[in-house]
């Protein structure tokens, strides 16, 4: 409608980095995600506008993965500046499973092969830079797998000396961590659960949040969270699963059981990691707003 | 805690861009502001994800007014920014407002004073970018006063020789429209209402959202809402501000009128777009999340 000599540039497309930012607010946005903080839900100390805030602070650290800096510096600076609020770890795991396929599609190839090769071509200065990370927030892990306390993620920068002498890679930590972790496995496995949960996004009716809320509940009633099962034990995590999968068939309520999921402080972070790498997928593939 | 030398390098502070785009986001977080969209009230072609994508795409824009780029041109493109999403105008007003105050946090001296002057610096070229801004999206307007038809701002781009022939400056044309719109009263009036109502969400207690949702109903109390006033009438928006202020009182449940408002379609939309703006002044003297 605009002439074109009347001086007014069209609007400008949303950049990957724009795109990553808006999936991380949507994906908080979305409810009910049982169990998750959402635009409904909130714990007491983690609450909507530390997601919110998270969200504006991690974008640099995902601008230089769309840039092309190393992976691992990417992250730790998208988790340093998402830490820049109250409540601590708001979207660490979100992050992680972001910046490859933020570099992916930046790179101009997002496929979930495409990313899987990133992370596999991640180096032990990316493990560095994965254990600084752990120094700007507390994040909810497991006990390491046996012979493997020198790379505990928790003793943070302490470990770098340990991962520099076994030359160990971030993917090499990712595929240790594959069997208790389920952003693990999508580093492993090419963001296999991401880029399918996209593919729901796209072909779902309904709003964005409506939309979000039930690829949550699919993913959820699909695999037990390993969040959950970190946070609580693995029978917790299967319970939730099962519950999830019985809103999902309408024989409960899933606002029932959000309430209840969060009365307990059984939160399937995880899930919502998940969901919120398939709304940058999805977003980078034409969902609109 | 982290040591000097463990190569972590400390969380970068919030930018002022970043603090304007968190402003953005908190303002549409806060609940109940009666009559607006906001984390509990939808209208239903105009949601809260409308509002977080026109957050996130404002952004870039509002790097421009950091940067130094002339006002308007800053505000033009955070408007075309703001504008991809499918419910057209969110923050028009909102970014109106913050522009000048992002560039005079950006220069150092975030006072009334201080963006006043910049708001008075404006010239012809920043009117002509103004206008332009009318392209992106559909804004409710009041005619134009009398004799000044060839301005207004409906006529987009088209109105832009008759502009450059008078050499009216932005400013003139927030002179004009002062006592019809109360952002361009804040530009003419040294942005007082604003960063009043930045040191009332900094004395505050509670959440930032609680807070945030208090301000908005001190502000509607305090003056009729001239979007409202615009869009339905001055009666309707006297109303508004007579309810607001039983609530505040406290004779009335702001949740009740929250509901009643969005219902009968009234959205103090001026208000809103202020309170924006003293998130954005609060956050950059001390505000946590």
């Amino acid at each position: 409608m605009t002439p074109p000599d009347s001086g007014v540039a069209p609007p400008p497309d949303r950049t990957v980095v724009e795109n990553a930012q808006l999936a991380l607010l949507l994906e908080v946005t979305g409810t009910p995600k049982p169990g998750n903080v959402d635009r409904a839900h909130d714990y007491d100390d983690l609450r909507f506008e530390h997601f919110v805030a998270g969200g504006v602070g991690a974008r640099r650290g995902l601008g230089l993965a769309a840039d092309g800096e190393r992976l691992g510096r990417a992250f730790e600076r998208a988790v340093a500046g998402m830490s820049q609020q109250e409540a601590g770890n708001t979207q660490f795991g979100a992050l992680l499973v972001l910046v490859p396929l933020v570099r992916a599609a930046a790179e101009g190839d997002l496929s979930g092969s495409h990313a899987g090769e990133l992370a596999r071509e991640t180096t032990v200065a990316d493990t560095a830079d994965f254990f600084r990370a752990f120094e700007h927030v507390d994040v909810a892990v497991d006990d390491p797998p046996e012979g493997m306390d020198a790379l505990d993620v928790r003793r943070g920068v302490d470990a770098v000396p340990a991962i520099e002498e076994r030359n160990v890679t971030l993917y090499d930590v990712m595929i240790e961590s594959a069997d208790i972790d389920g952003i693990a496995r999508e580093w492993t496995g090419e963001f296999e659960r991401s880029v399918e949960a996209a593919e729901r996004l796209l072909e779902l009716d309904g709003s964005v949040p409506d939309r979000t809320a039930r690829v949550f509940l699919e993913l959820l009633a699909e695999e037990p969270d390993t969040f959950v099962a970190t946070q609580h034990d693995r029978e917790t995590a299967v319970q939730t699963t099962e519950q999830a999968a019985v809103a999902l068939a309408g024989e409960a309520d899933p606002w029932t059981l959000a309430n209840e999921l969060v009365a307990e402080g059984i939160n399937p972070g995880t899930t919502a990691d998940l969901t919120a790498a398939a709304l940058f997928v999805a977003l980078e593939r034409g969902l609109t707003i």
